[in-house]
């Protein structure tokens, strides 16, 4: 038995989603990004499946793709201005590709000798990117530095979560044609954005970053989207209380919370704590002191971020544990 | 320069923290929970200060607590049914008490020569704990087994942020007579309870199980407490929007998000997704690219798990790393 909590992977399930995904988005069609597992033994499952270019959020997943022999084609898909960062990823005896938004990132990063940059573009997230009338600009300028511009990205965030399909895609158009502007001016192969929720939608990417697919959340389990949900928390039961509630030995420090609260199939929760999580069984559902459950989690990323290792399970069959290796900064 | 995202602890406050504490809760007073800071270098700070008994809420805290040769008088405040935990804390070599609530427990723990427990109840918090009713019983059995009894604990966890003092008073009065009620049933020299919140307002109880206090989040700091926030979450601004945002690099996977989004003294966060924070500067407040802010966490605990180390500072001054080295379970 393994310890609880922990994070465990149905491989039916785990492989049905790379099977599905891969019809749609066959080979470097889709860029895996490796945030939302930090795991290289599933990356490598996805290199298996034909998806061998990835993206990354972090110095140090950049790092560790590397060191597995998976830098074929990385792509640091977020700004990187520290020197001794920057430094660090231009140690990385890999494919890397940085993402840039400004002038003094990209003179940042070609004093350290970074070869391959993206211009990153302001599609419509709060969030980083330059606006599309500055690409041109600033890929002029990184080319000026002697860097390759392999092209644009812009990630659609703030579109991932939009339930109706038709409104999606109109939507998704909208912000993906500031994106194609922007590569008109900057040139290059690559236009890179999307995600899990518009895998499907986004047909103006030439590559998707799709990374929740792979294990699933509650949130994107929401959409109508063909994955299945692959992960969840194991827990025990602790404690069981005559007035009608028992308590798990998984909390806040086994969850990533910004979502709500984790689903539980056999009833309901009523709130975490730091290492508790407190249940009341459904209709039919009798609980025994430390009984396996297993929890949903409400945002995959932050989720796995808190564990040291995955366990590919098959039903209770523990098959292969899986360190969760690209954690941290 | 330390490396971002990486939770910085003001010296200045943290040295306020203790001292603010103990004269309250002198010595024994005081069992600090571990759990808020999970760190035995910090640990070793409250020793110094007079507070060598402690409570943890994981098997790996009390292990290494031991280790750290902090192990005088370790609380596990916190049911474990699992048998192969169960066996790893009785192969601590250490001072170990173990919190039951159940038969099964505490047939369990007998089982693997568990030598002292502390009948966990329930004061009204929907979490562990037997009924006030039942404490006697299990004391029974556990002597019945020959293992020592050392008294009760309760948790009014449900009570720490009510705002009013006299009302959060009269309701800890009111929790804590089920816990003497309890108490008297029982025997022994125990009576474990309280928290940051109600440090000095829960005065039934004979130690106080505060761990917030020492590090602080901004929950705890909207109550009438006289702590000061110790940690902050240290980010670098990645990018800058000409809209008005910008953007540092910390996020959900370095911040415990269950009571909201950090506070920012220079302005206001917008939202936070995995690895970064959009904020708005306020007024007068200029904001360059690669320059360090400071977050402050709502939700401590979980913030400290989500890190390898923290940085000791006075001022801009890094001091000493603290290694967070009772992480994970």
């Amino acid at each position: 038995m393994i310890p609880t909590p922990a994070l465990v992977v149905e491989r039916t399930a785990l492989d049905h989603n790379i099977a599905t995904i891969g019809i749609t988005l066959p080979g470097a069609k889709l860029r895996p990004h490796v945030k939302a597992f930090k795991c290289t033994a599933l990356a490598h499952r996805l290199v298996a499946a034909g998806h061998s270019s990835f993206t990354c959020a972090t110095v140090r997943e950049v790092e560790g793709m590397a060191l597995a022999g998976l830098g074929e084609d990385l792509l640091l898909a977020n700004e990187v201005l520290d020197r001794n960062q920057l430094k660090r990823l231009a140690a990385v005896e890999a494919n890397v590709t940085l993402a840039v938004d400004s002038s003094e990132g990209i003179a940042r990063a070609a004093a350290v000798g970074i070869l391959n940059v993206l211009i990153d573009v302001d599609v419509g997230l709060p969030r980083c990117g330059c606006s599309p009338d500055d690409a041109g600009r600033l890929a002029d300028q990184a080319r000026a530095a002697g860097m390759h511009v392999r092209g644009v990205m812009g990630y659609e965030g703030h579109l991932m979560m939009v339930r109706d399909r038709a409104e999606r895609i109109s939507k998704v158009e909208h912000s993906m044609s500031k994106l194609l502007r922007a590569a008109d001016a900057v040139g290059g192969e690559l236009v890179s954005g999307g995600g899990t929720g518009t895998y499907d939608t986004n047909t103006w990417a030439n590559e998707i970053q799709a990374g929740t697919f792979l294990l699933g959340d509650t949130q994107y389990a929401s959409l109508d989207l063909p994955f299945r949900q692959a992960v969840h928390v194991e827990c025990s039961i602790l404690s069981l209380n005559p007035k009608g509630w028992a308590v798990a030995n998984a909390g806040l420090k086994a969850l990533g919370m910004d979502h709500g609260n984790p689903s539980w199939a056999g009833g309901e929760v009523l709130y975490c704590s730091d290492e508790h999580t407190t249940l009341t069984a459904g209709e039919g559902v009798d609980l025994e002191l430390d009984q396996r459950v297993r929890l949903d989690p409400a945002h995959l990323d932050p989720t796995v971020a808190r564990h040291e290792e995955m366990w590919l399970v098959d039903g209770d069959d523990v098959l292969e544990r899986l360190p969760i290796d690209l954690r941290h900064w």
